[in-house]
């Protein structure tokens, strides 16, 4: 017998005969033996009508009421599977974040999971019934509700998990698992039957939106086995492990990618301490988030090249700061495209293996793919190529490192 | 300055718009100087949306999750109105009713009220802020949320005005005040200025559903002052009082009457020691509410004729048992009328003024309305008639007790 949380999202609860559905599910894993706790996001659109009505009346709503009020898409979810529940004879108790004492900090609408009192749910999985907890949500050490933020559900589940010591937990979504890249993209992508926490932070941001990346991060940090499955489909899902077993053969994970993503350059500024923090201050300042950085020597060695990479939104803010501060920071010019993405190949494998970053430069190069800058770590390999080629980039990626082809993982 | 509580109902919460005008409304107070505490019921519909939803997956919703479904209706409320106030420059804090420490019994769907900690919301009137407390919900001992049944909002509003001893509880509503009887059937019908609890307890329990039965009692036993104002026009509506003053002029204070009666009666019972309980233990084992009992001596000084009343819709239950047990009960005959209506004029000036009975009877025979029951108590005296005189009967009472005219009370 384990200890399994489940979570399922808006679209998995978005109707009545759905949430029916998630509850014969629940019952089945009841059936096999395991306890089960289940977290659950707002009916899809739910959040948005509320939110709706508030803009009708605030169009900046206090963020504390906001909470109070979107905290109550959750709740209304938590009811009615337990109804559902009940009604196919799986005894079942609904709990919502001040009930079951999800405490976090009070940055309403953003908060930050402190920590859980699982015991509160304890006796009722000794007396065999389902917990039912409302995802998304939380109290404050003051007693006021605080929601996490969009996705923030799936960190409940991680956390509910961690708190319970579960021996799994297992996130229902729309999609059946975490692919080797996105099959619109390469019809060929394969999902993973494992992947490793690290490949899973790198795929996450870098573009593969199957989970939050704060849910992976606080699984990874309390050491709770995720599992990713379609709420819609049978199947294994695809299991988020600590362990790199066979990782002689697991070089390459999958290769993930970044759309909107624009290029800024400040070329010919004086080669001296402090400037990248010169140029990159006054864009913090201004609210852009920078990814990607890079250095390079200028034309002459007395200058420098800066590049970085911003969100597409952004690149306008970005454009206007950089220029207002040209003069500033004696640079030859400031420059820009928005046409660009972001390709990246992750894997842990890559750590001991050498000659991946030449495969993946090789492979781009045959199809006269010109990168345009070039960053990597530990287990991955990014590169920022012309938006017109992000189709090819990934499938001749994905047939060079042969992703589609025998098991890997 | 005075501490008041004032509650608006789902009507008075239906749409953003309505909303907005409470927070208006509550605004004014302020501005007059005031401390002031809202409670809120659900936008209207709102609750019956939520019901509906359960019912799809339930028939029978389990209570406990009934509840913290339905309690979500008036949470939505609650963080609206607190937006619309911000809106306006009014600082505003939002409680539900587990947060304000509504405390109750267990009995789901139709939970009592045992007590409220206050002082969490002394505080914010502190601080100058207006305090938005969620109706109809509260909190068990174990911190399962409860409602309080339908209309339970104005018990909610009373109860916070008992705990913080306010100076006033207003209940908003779509009426403007206590009238001497319904204007839609006596158009010369008058608005109270004031009502004693006594009266308003009758009025209430006797169709004029302005308050919830429950509500008036607890303010009458925790002795606070209570107002029932509209929430659409201005005014002072009008004031359930303790003190009996101007008690020889206030005769009457109205008349109430209940459309959806209907009488039954057994013929003929040996007129033994039990018999009334003999017929009325069945009754009630039907789950058939009894109103007014009348017990007279039959044809021979042997037998009795026994004649109660019931709400139409348990008419026909109430007749089958009667039916069954007619033999058993040795009774001559078993009869009903489903036509009939109740008449009730209420005043605590009756106490002490003889020969209202009298002119009540006068003025009905001069109508020629025949009077099939009577029933009589301290402040009350109640007629069953026939249906067809129901407008008729209201009118000739209004009349001979000068309701219509000067002030009375």
């Amino acid at each position: 017998m384990a200890l399994i949380v489940q979570k399922y999202g808006g679209t998995s609860v978005g109707s009545v005969e759905r949430i029916q559905a998630v509850a014969q599910r629940v019952k089945r894993t009841r059936e096999q033996g395991h306890e089960v706790v289940v977290v659950v996001s707002a009916m899809s659109g739910e959040t948005d009508r509320l939110i709706g009505l508030a803009r009708a009346i605030q169009p900046q709503p206090v963020p504390r009421e906001l909470d109070v009020l979107i905290a109550t898409g959750e709740q209304v979810t938590i009811a009615l599977l337990a109804m559902a529940l009940e009604a196919i004879g799986c005894p079942a108790r609904s709990y919502t974040g001040s009930q079951v004492q999800i405490r976090t900090d009070s940055a309403h609408n953003k908060a930050r999971i402190r920590d859980i009192d699982g015991a509160r749910v304890g006796s009722d999985l000794e007396a065999g019934r389902v917990v039912v907890v409302a995802g998304f949500q939380g109290i404050d050490r003051a007693g006021n509700i605080t929601t996490l933020g969009r996705g923030g559900s799936d960190t409940s589940a991680v956390a509910m998990a961690a708190a319970l010591k579960a021996d799994e937990c297992q996130i229902y979504t729309d999609v059946d698992g975490v692919y080797t890249t996105d099959p619109r993209i390469e019809p060929r992508a394969r999902k993973l039957d494992r992947i490793t926490f690290e490949e899973m932070l790198e795929m996450a941001s870098l573009g593969s939106k199957v989970l939050q990346i704060r849910a992976v991060e606080f699984a990874g940090k309390y050491r709770v086995p995720l599992r990713v499955l379609s709420s819609f489909r049978q199947g294994e899902g695809t299991l988020i492990s600590f362990e790199e077993e066979n990782v002689e053969d697991a070089k390459i994970a999958g290769i993930a990618f970044a759309k909107d993503e624009a290029k800024l350059t400040v070329l010919g500024v004086p080669d001296q301490p402090g400037i990248a923090y010169k140029i990159l201050g006054p864009i913090s300042e201004a609210n852009v988030e920078v990814d990607m950085i890079v250095q390079n020597v200028g034309s002459d060695s007395a200058t420098t090249d800066f590049t970085f990479t911003v969100h597409r939104n952004d690149y306008d803010t970005a454009l206007g700061v950089l220029r207002d501060m040209a003069e500033q920071l004696s640079a030859r010019e400031v420059s820009g495209d928005q046409k660009i993405v972001k390709l990246s190949l992750v894997g842990v494998g890559m750590r001991s293996h050498a000659g991946i970053a030449s495969q993946m430069f090789e492979a781009l190069a045959r199809e006269g793919i010109n990168i345009r800058m070039i960053s990597t770590s530990e287990i991955k390999i990014s590169v920022v190529i012309d938006e017109k080629y992000l189709e090819l980039g990934v499938r001749a990626l994905h047939e060079s490192f042969g992703l589609a082809g025998k098991t890997i993982l």
